[in-house]
């Protein structure tokens, strides 16, 4: 109820703080009888860690996640699957400069009103590394869904964009480069802006966009659970995340219905796939595809004049490490996120019908 | 679970097929002691319903809606309220023709193969005659919340858009023309385009945008319920909804953060509000603001050719009444569905200390 | 929330005031492809309405229901039930005289502390009318569970019991006689005492037994949501439910563990049955069976010292109709909420594997 | 969904094996500003473990809590509160006998046939080690819940028990002895039964009573989430438990209305408590009380009969070691759960009213 669990059938609960002793999570549903490939959980988290590469955050942390409970010889046994990620990078000090400051566009302000105390360490619950203990319960939703495949990539960075439909991307190119773009050049252009960005101590924003393949008709639920309403929420959740739009999207409202609509074909698929795999809410078995709209991130490496808990006007010193783009690390989470809407939805389509 | 409730603590469970005896619901977990504007509700149901003016359908529905609880003597008394609104205007016989004909992106395919029966009369559960249910409820959560104010006006249709900040808006002129555009002139572009489209047969699509003012600070939850997250999935969940953002939204991707950051005042407002209102989650108390991108109704009144449930090919004729752009009717939906997010928020709010 | 919907799956939310014009509920999960006899639904109905024989209360109300979604030529079609049972007999002047007086043993004391107001004709929300609703969606429920069977029975009256065990019931006998209690030697001392009861302006308390048989091995859930945590739960939600023990109960307490346990045979059933056909809180395909303890009804036909609003000392006179005992109109309620688990846990059950 | 999750505001997951490396859980929902007194954790934690006395299995497990999150400078933040208990006494080879075999009256059966595959060392997740998640949660509720007290003993072990009403009991005693009877005398009878019990390598039932005293007005909700009603379901929630009643229970069930209803005194308390401090599903202020059925054990430290996954006969040798009584370890769980249903509560009615 306070927003730390997501789905309703196979569902995760999160917890943990950016420099408290671990994050993890809970994950209840999950059917039995899965083989788990761990180290492909551990591929994912890899995906989203920072210190990566030369464009994202140097703090340097392996993530390695540990299972407490629900496998057993190398299977799920249907009971619920706790893990943890020790956080081995808790540098406290680094943030008792901003103990008692708001950080402009952070969480400081809003948590402070809302709770009246606050981890003020890393942002505590309000930084994006809670996103790792996603990742892991996501992984495990990607090996539930098999043969559906779910590729996130960068599609923006800043103003430079890829112009390709996400049905005509290659996904076998999109880890062939730090940006996560599939499109070598476009990538290396965004590379470049990036690091240019770095080094003026700022951050830029962009745009994930995912495609869904092999997936099954049926899923998602009329009226308020939507199949795109569940994913827009998933996809909202993730931090500085600002826009969802799936299918032809803002740019379908220019269009007219007889250019929009898709007509059939006599097996059931549709000639064109401005609906995004998705109609009334409900997966047509067609790809599923969408983009995800990330702000710039609110830390920077410049100066800025904010306030302190008493409301006072005091200068911020931009130090230490930060992101200068946060797209790349985010395309694992965009992926477990939407793993996690469909699986939610795949266990409860088996209860549609007698 | 089958996804037609909504709200966790102000919660609406709603019910009905578009050609069934009444559709309605049951709102539970509305405090007691609302001194209930009934007069008030059913103005956003007439907001809402058809044959309003000469840009909408012409299907004549009086949408009354009746209460059977959760009232005594004027007020709420914290049980449950269940109302219906009986339909009035069941001509079953319009829609014979389609009886076995999956119209091109509408939900009729996905009905059958999800549930293997469907109520094909216009549509039946996927018709968006199920949004009037919502917009009892979201009257009623609309007086709970004074004296926050929430109003929603149509941005753009197809490619005529306005240019205003939401934060500009007079809100006084959205109710002012049938297209619910608050610019008059605008407006009377956007009307004259809407005829010239229903003339045609076709239909368009638009953007539906909302401003929310005197938003207590602290609303929403961190990790997967943030306040813009549950935001995002209630303007999903309405028929024809492709894209949502909020704040800066996908225009922001394009921002430095040096540019986008909200610096503050020294009271805990913010010099700018590129954050829509909402900081991790959370409301920060400046004006909340939205786009709500709707695609065209796939209702046209052209021939279409599509397949029947035996997976032929047939062709389609258009005829009878239809909506050449859905937008201005759209207007109390978001405005309902906007409230019930605030007003399951505010009930939560309440349980965040000790 | 505030409690008025039963199920995860299969659930239902129930709305309705004891004098106001209806009470009904939204069932939303029900499986598609149903075929419904509403003729049985009525029928348990008539089961649990006022005046149907000499032992309750002689209240006239038919309690006919109303559908009003959900079903399409006789079949369920996956979207939600919404229904509605019109009061007919709103004498609100009968309660008058207790307006601002607080019953002893009712829940008029704490509603007004809790709500600050209440609908005081006939108990309003608290009235055990409420349960009417609980029959409709327990009976449809029991359709979707064949050939699973659930007999409830009532197996005492104030010190009168009924010693066959609920295996050995003839459930054929239980709707012989006005009772509903099997033996008809026991069933006709009951029925002389309820009316000697009833002479004296009192009532009496009273157990209604369950058997359900055909139970498919693997319904319920480890940890919180066992199968017996839930029955339970659902027994004990039911209007003057005082206490609920399934298998040995109480009395098992006192036996040794080599005594208790049930040994097995090879298929899998067990030689005795002390489980009451549930172990580890997931069904073992045994017959499940448990007792429903329910207190006298508070409403008698003495006068009693009371208070009012203002906490003031008040005499109130006993006067109207009242049900002498509960049980026997209890039978049909127990039955439909045992249904409702059972139908909720057959969904969920799907889920287990891969 | 899987049933691990417990409570809507005051919310636990739960997870771990008997014998994984860790059991714990997620506390999300916890208000903000509580100081939390670890100490009085680790003790009621104590109260549950193994070893602590001669009537209790044998088995040394120290049951040390880890806090990951959700505390900050001592006091809780309103985030998630993640912990691990880790096992320590993992001996995987005591079980390698049972593998394969059905225990009779365990849950070993049922888990196979629902889930095909089960962790069979020390029961898996069907183990009571699990309860030891609940008593961490439970013993955080407690300290949000003070000043309202929670005190549980043991009422009856075999057919020895304490007449004495729970409302008279002297709290201050429950401790003094191994078998957390508060009557000295009875104590030791129940003491010496249980040694001898032991000696038979058998084991015996017994009931756990709770008395809860300054409770405010106003937690429970109406219809289906009556507080004695979640209660139940709590308590039904335990290993062993087979019944639940409160107040009069189950001998009420032989009382008339005149003599069971609680008349008010002008203070709106009541000259009796019948109702034990609930009415209409709502607490009412006065003390709540209730009893808690457990059936003997089932690992009897004898030879039995029973069938194994080949669905073959086989004998079972009874070896290791045993608790003769679950009674006297129990009485913090009943604590925690109780604790737990009434935080939940607690937080749900300030939501009542506007």
């Amino acid at each position: 109820m306070s927003g730390n669990t997501f789905g309703t059938l196979f569902k995760v609960s999160t917890f943990g703080e950016s420099h408290g002793p671990a994050i993890g999570g809970v994950i209840d549903g999950c059917p039995a009888g899965i083989e788990l490939d761990l180290e492909a959980i551990q591929k994912d988290l890899d995906r989203r860690k920072p210190g990566q590469s030369a464009i994202v955050t140097q703090r340097k942390e392996p993530d390695e996640v540990t299972f407490f409970s629900g496998l057993f010889e190398g299977k799920t046994t249907g009971t619920p699957i706790g893990y943890a990620i020790h956080n081995t990078n808790q540098k406290s000090k680094d943030y008792s400069h901003i103990q008692d400051t708001y950080r402009p566009s952070h969480a400081d302000y809003v948590y402070d009103e809302k709770y009246g105390i606050r981890d003020y360490r890393g942002g505590g619950r309000s930084s994006a590394r809670e996103t790792a203990s996603r990742v892991v319960a996501g992984a495990i939703a990607k090996q539930f869904l098999a043969p559906v495949t779910l590729n996130a990539y960068v599609s923006a960075v800043g103003s430079l964009s890829l112009d390709t439909h996400p049905s005509e991307v290659d996904v076998s190119s999109i880890e062939k480069n730090p940006v996560r773009c599939p499109d070598p050049k476009v990538a290396e252009a965004m590379e470049t802006y990036i690091k240019q960005i770095r080094k003026e101590g700022d951050t830029v924003g962009g745009v994930v966009s995912c495609i869904i393949k092999n997936v099954p008709v049926g899923l998602g639920e009329p009226a308020f659970d939507k199949l795109h309403a569940e994913l827009g929420k998933a996809m909202l959740s993730i931090n500085a995340v600002k826009g969802f739009e799936y299918g032809s999207g803002f740019a379908g409202t220019q269009m007219k219905g007889s250019e929009h609509n898709d007509l059939f074909n006599t097996d059931g698929t549709t000639q064109t796939n401005r609906s995004g795999g998705i109609q009334g809410g409900i997966s047509n078995g067609m790809d599923i595809y969408f983009n995800v709209a990330f702000k710039p991130v609110a830390t920077i490496m410049q100066n800025q004049e904010t306030i302190n808990s008493k409301r006072e006007a005091v200068a911020m010193q931009g130090k230490g490490r930060h992101d200068p783009c946060v797209v790349p690390r985010a395309v694992p989470i965009v992926e477990a996120m939407a793993a996690l809407v469909l699986a939610d939805f795949s266990l409860l389509k088996r209860t549609n019908k007698i």
